[in-house]
């Protein structure tokens, strides 16, 4: 048996244990994960120098390093992430619906934990932790596949919370983490029905559609964002660039950054040229239609293969469009359904945008950076989801559970 | 382009309109169905006479051409179907939460058509309406691919039924037919990523399994049940025998009747013979383990098989436990975590059952052949859902959408 097999198999046995965990073990568990990552964050921090190591030997990019790298104070961070887990709301459980049958059936509707859930991402050992915390204490068991550029770090962290697991009243099993670094390991995971309930990539567009294209799992597919901005001719400047450039410019390797301006030809014919000023000052690389590119010259010609592209890097596409229905068009064209807003102070094009638009999240007058669920207030999230089943946007604890109708009789049989 | 791409791409433009549709004007157009059906029954039932005779030359059994064949008063019991699903509350357009941040921003989570549904299914004509009128009324475009036994029938219908929409407000693109009736354009349908947003499949085993083993779209599986019976040691004779003979025999048939029917030795011993007596008497044929056939010699062997096959016919596991956990262990093996049933006057029993049965629907003291739409009182279904994500147990209207985040700001950008 494979080893993906293996410990799915353990993990299902495990999450029949999990699901009648009460909110208070879960609870405990989680401050005693975090209390142990702590104490023992020598042996993590040491496991982490050999990935740091072997990536710097393998010419891995120093920004990818430094995102592979734990610290004390990373691993601090950590373990607050796991207690304010700790501090949310449980979902499961809840009855979300109840009602009563003319025959006399009572059925509820209840929150459940999924079951088994698959997570497969790559680089930063901070999501083993956070995906840990989240699946547990929602009742699931969890099966991570990390990348192998952090597997010492990984093994080691995860041997630590199994640790504590099995001093806690949770089933050590309930959190497997495959080792295989092969490709392999996560084709096999893919295909691992009846074990995995769903399997939730996170990384970038090709594990994505790697995921998506293989998995007779369910997927909750996640992350890719070409996010877009428009600004329509009625717009004011000032709020206009600060949302355009702080949605470009505050951390474009995240995938609710820009990475198409959109922009009425009115509004491009008065304030392009400053904007880009501001965008070019910054470091911003741009890339122009032919109407940018006529009043900003050192924009070179966007390609289709730009406007389709998520750079998560300081580069940016310019578009002038001649009204609001050329922007939704472009947008329906190359967006990936993440966040889109429009900057106007116009009540009809924004109503217009934010009904056709068809994306997770659309803003009026906000950096689309908000994305996200700390920023929406949900304490926890275990990504964004950009497809419509189940879950649309920032998934936070509820995302990690489904339903169950119980139904309460009294000899009732249908005529 | 194949006639599945073409046809997705067609109702793929024409979800941007339906999405802007008011309830009034989708209600119109579900009434102007109705009645065209009922007006140009003749013509339907003429196409369907195509269809039985087709299937008869090719020696289709009497009983599956009983469930094509169209009748006026199967035409009027299908036009009150959309009738009654134009008298449903529409979900679309509902705001499920809202809230401000401390920023100010305020966010609200709609609910919105999940844009093109892809529905995958066998002989009933019937459904091609059903699932034409639940779409439609939800906002959604609809690709319907049928059964090629029903294609005369189907294609008249939608033809029917497009020339209703013409000379409405919605548009005819939003409802497709693929005619197509190999099993490439099955093939097609499921890789539609970017044109169908899901695919639902209603039929047999092997259709789910296609569906699920080979979509790169987001799939809901639905109808697979191979559902169980409990009768624990507490319970009376006449309500388990009333339960579990009307799980079984009222319509073996369809997706919720038990498969198998799980029994304590306290009660098999007491009542086993009688109930088989009346199993035997109304036809049903039984397998048995090796208890149930000391008692009931008249069973044949059970075998693992049997176990892991949903009969949709008169016939009839029986296997005898020694306790819950012995009954939850089988479950947890050959269940399809459709709906499962005890029978107990025990608390503590039922309670246990309840919680630890992985199940869309679990019961007590009912028979589970009321996990149905109807039955619980949504007014319609779109089928049954054995999956955890988006949907699980039966779908109304709400499995038919998808939320949406609007956010509203005055300039709040990201720190």
């Amino acid at each position: 048996m494979s080893e993906a097999r293996e410990k799915a198999a353990l993990a299902k046995q495990a999450a029949q244990i999990m699901n009648r965990m009460t909110t208070e073990q879960k609870n405990q568990a989680l401050l005693a994960m975090a209390e142990a990552l702590i104490e023992q964050q020598e042996s993590i921090i040491a496991a982490n120098a050999l990935d740091i190591e072997r990536g710097r030997s393998n010419g891995t990019s120093e920004s990818l390093l430094d995102r592979l790298k734990l610290t004390p104070a990373r691993i601090q961070g950590i373990a607050e992430g796991l207690r304010q887990v700790e501090a949310l709301p449980d979902p499961t459980g809840l009855t979300l619906e109840s009602f009563q049958r003319p025959n006399g059936l009572r059925v509820e509707k209840i929150a459940v934990p999924l079951g088994v859930i698959g997570m497969i991402y790559e680089a930063r050992p901070n999501v083993t932790v956070d995906a840990a915390g989240l699946c547990l204490k929602t009742g699931n068991a969890v099966v991570l596949r990390g990348g192998s550029a952090a597997l010492e770090s990984n093994r080691r962290i995860v041997e630590v919370l199994r640790g504590t697991l099995a001093g806690s009243s949770l089933p050590a099993d309930a959190l497997q983490l495959i080792e295989d670094p092969s490709r392999a390991s996560v084709d096999e995971m893919l295909k691992l029905n009846g074990l995995l309930d769903v399997v939730i990539p996170r990384g970038g567009a090709s594990l994505i559609r790697t995921v998506v294209e293989n998995a007779t799992v369910p997927v909750i597919e996640t992350g890719a964002g070409i996010c877009h901005t428009f600004v329509d001719e009625s717009a004011g400047y000032d709020m206009a660039a600060d949302i355009a450039f702080n949605a470009k410019v505050q951390r474009p390797s995240v995938c609710n950054s820009m990475e198409t301006l959109l922009m009425h030809e009115t509004f491009a014919g008065k304030h392009l040229r400053a904007l880009a000023d501001r965008f070019l000052a910054a470091g911003v690389e741009l890339r122009g239609c032919e109407r940018t590119r006529a009043i900003v010259p050192e924009a070179a010609a966007a390609t289709e293969a730009d406007y389709a592209t998520e750079y998560s890097d300081y580069i940016l596409n310019i578009r002038v469009v001649d009204h609001l229905d050329e922007a939704l068009e472009h947008i329906a064209r190359y967006g990936t359904m993440h966040s889109e807003c429009i900057v106007t102070e116009d009540d009809g094009n924004a109503a217009a945008f934010m009904q056709r638009v068809d994306a997770a999240a659309v803003y009026r007058n906000a950096s689309t950076r908000f994305t996200d669920g700390f920023e929406f207030g949900f304490g926890a999230e275990i990504g964004i989801s950009t497809q419509k089943l189940h879950a649309r946007g920032p998934m936070g604890l509820p995302a990690l559970t489904t339903t169950k109708f119980r139904v309460f009789g009294n000899g009732q049989i249908r005529g």
